[in-house]
């Protein structure tokens, strides 16, 4: 797989949040987010504690690096000027050169700190909150960015299969989500985050997977995301150990019903708000089976976790070309949990589901182990 | 292994937060991080683009998180109080809310990011810079946190030594990656970071694993880190496929000798640039070896990477108890980097080493494979 990122790629974005520029009147926006500078610079660095940043200006632009990142930096495939600073500073002397002149500028509010957005203010920048901007071009992925996306599914589909082909009763929860990272690890994986939970622990979506045994009666929700070729893919499917519960049988059919809702509410210039109202209602239609805890899910892309948000909080409207992670979940405190998530591309007439793993609760056997 | 965070200890350290809010004249101290909320609650959460925070006021304080994680942060062990926000918010309101009556808060601000910082300012707080403040309390480590460091270090140093018994010419750098990382989340590690390179990539000591096969020649550069029970470990060592090169057993050398003079600078009261100064002196001295790309190391704890970092721009003293990674390394294009790194204790006398795997050039057999 070849990472989208980078090129005439990279270049044409940078053309393109030119031109946004222009349009809100800003003399420079500094991305300093890894997503952004990938999707900017084809550069991706590991970033830590040092400064990096791309800055694009209305004529060029400059990639911003340590020292440490200097050879990688002059290897992206972006025609960015490489400002690379010393070990003896912490980088905003140098951001600054390439600003100057510039006074209002647009920066990553979501990411850029408090300390270095008070050191471009204290150098007399106006820092303008515009991470909706470099959002709106990201949001909408090109023919290139879905068939990443399409193949980080493939692989997280492939994983989730062999994981409940081989899971059995006395399987450990911490063992388990190791197991699944290692395969997709060694399967190109550049970052992994399993999150499969057995019984009562999948009663709490965040929970940290631990030392539970698998047994007879559990519920299994297993959430796995993968990032390959600098694109994530993110799904969820569910099993029981033995035949479903009443419980199992119910919660599955109704957070079923609540995607179907919610994918043929991802339609390009939908409220995201509209699309986790579709889930919502039939989740908590039927309170008797547990709660609704999250909203419907997430963009997806460079990051496992973009805006548009799909929550009730939310103005934003959905962009044609947004690819988002669809993923009701009902849970009952004591009991377990059953979410239910696949990725779609937003279309202006349909959405299209992206991931193609079969609807199904599954049917983990009782009978061996793996002991 | 327990967490060392909660309970008593963490109401002891936010005790010990109000003693410097009022030195500071502080009207309260926001905790964003994830490593800061958790060294003043005990709470763990997984923050996404959710607000979590921890509040410490001159009396009381809370725990701020979103109604998906209230259960957790319900069970966490500390005595402030808990505010919970729904998904209809971003969270500030109920930020502001635990803030009421405060003017001057102090906040994490190379974690804190522009826009939240902005809509604090907006609500008429001052923020003030203070994370010094947390880390003047979170650098000296109590005896059970260095307990729980020097474990970490013996999970990595086991997940070196089986690493380096089985590497085999043949085997692809991204797939022993893999196994060490499945190694250590088996044996329980909730984060790990293993950058193993072989060759040339090890030149770029921010390299990403790749298709690389292993060949007789090559070096092997093995980073690995790992926490365990909420702290971390961090080492690394090197090998070569075969006999050692001139080059290799030369920069193996000096390395060595820029690591025992690091760690002898290593006492309390001393400067952080003074410890890099030490091994950077050593490295520079033979550059027809190779470059100096990085500071000597930087300190651990709850997180991998903490202040101080030993670089010549700081001007941080060590204080008695941190705990520091001291990593001189040195690199040259199209041959590879050697590096060397252990976790060491800084004392008032002398600094003692956690980690204890033998200071050796490992030599891999150049004879049979693992295909």
């Amino acid at each position: 797989v070849t990472p989208a990122e980078g090129g005439p790629t990279a270049d044409a974005r940078a053309a393109g949040l030119r031109k946004l520029l222009l349009d809100e009147g800003l003399d420079a926006l500094i991305a300093t987010s890894e997503a952004g500078i990938a999707y900017l610079s084809g550069f991706h660095g590991l970033q830590l504690e040092r400064l990096f940043a791309v800055v694009v200006r209305p004529e060029g632009g400059a990639l911003v690096v340590p020292r440490l990142d200097e050879e990688s930096a002059r290897a992206a495939p972006t025609e960015l000027e490489r400002v690379v600073y010393d070990p003896t500073s912490d980088g905003l002397p140098a951001l600054l050169g390439v600003l100057d002149g510039a006074r209002r500028v647009g920066v990553e509010e979501a990411h850029l700190s408090f300390a270095r957005a008070r050191g471009l203010m204290d150098a007399g920048l106006e820092l303008v909150a515009a991470g909706e901007l470099t959002m709106r071009l990201r949001a909408p992925k090109d023919a290139e960015e879905v068939e990443l996306i399409t193949s980080a599914c493939r692989l997280v589909e492939e994983a989730l299969e062999e994981m409940f082909g081989r899971l059995r009763p006395g399987d450990v929860e911490r063992v388990v989500n190791a197991e699944v990272e290692h395969h997709l690890r060694r399967a190109g994986a550049t970052e992994v985050h399993p999150l499969i939970l057995f019984g009562p622990n999948a009663a709490r979506p965040h929970a940290e997977p631990g030392d539970r045994v698998l047994h007879p009666g559990d519920v299994v929700c297993a959430d796995v995301s993968a990032r390959l070729g600098g694109y994530w893919g993110d799904l969820t499917r569910c099993g029981t150990v033995g035949p479903a519960s009443d419980w199992s049988r119910d919660a599955w059919g109704v957070v079923r019903d609540a995607q179907a809702a919610a994918i043929a509410a991802a339609l390009a210039g939908a409220e995201a708000r509209a699309v986790d109202a579709a889930q919502r209602r039939v989740i908590e239609a039927v309170p008797r089976l547990g709660s609704c805890l999250h909203g419907a899910g997430h963009a997806i892309g460079l990051e496992v976790h973009e805006p548009p948000f799909l929550v009730p909080a939310s103005d934003a409207r959905l962009a044609e070309g947004t690819v988002l992670t669809i993923e009701p979940g009902i849970y009952r405190e004591g009991v377990g949990g059953i979410r239910l998530e696949d990725d779609v591309l937003v279309g202006e007439r349909e959405p299209r589901v992206l991931s193609r793993l079969p609807l199904e609760l599954r049917e983990v056997p009782v009978e061996g182990t793996n002991a």
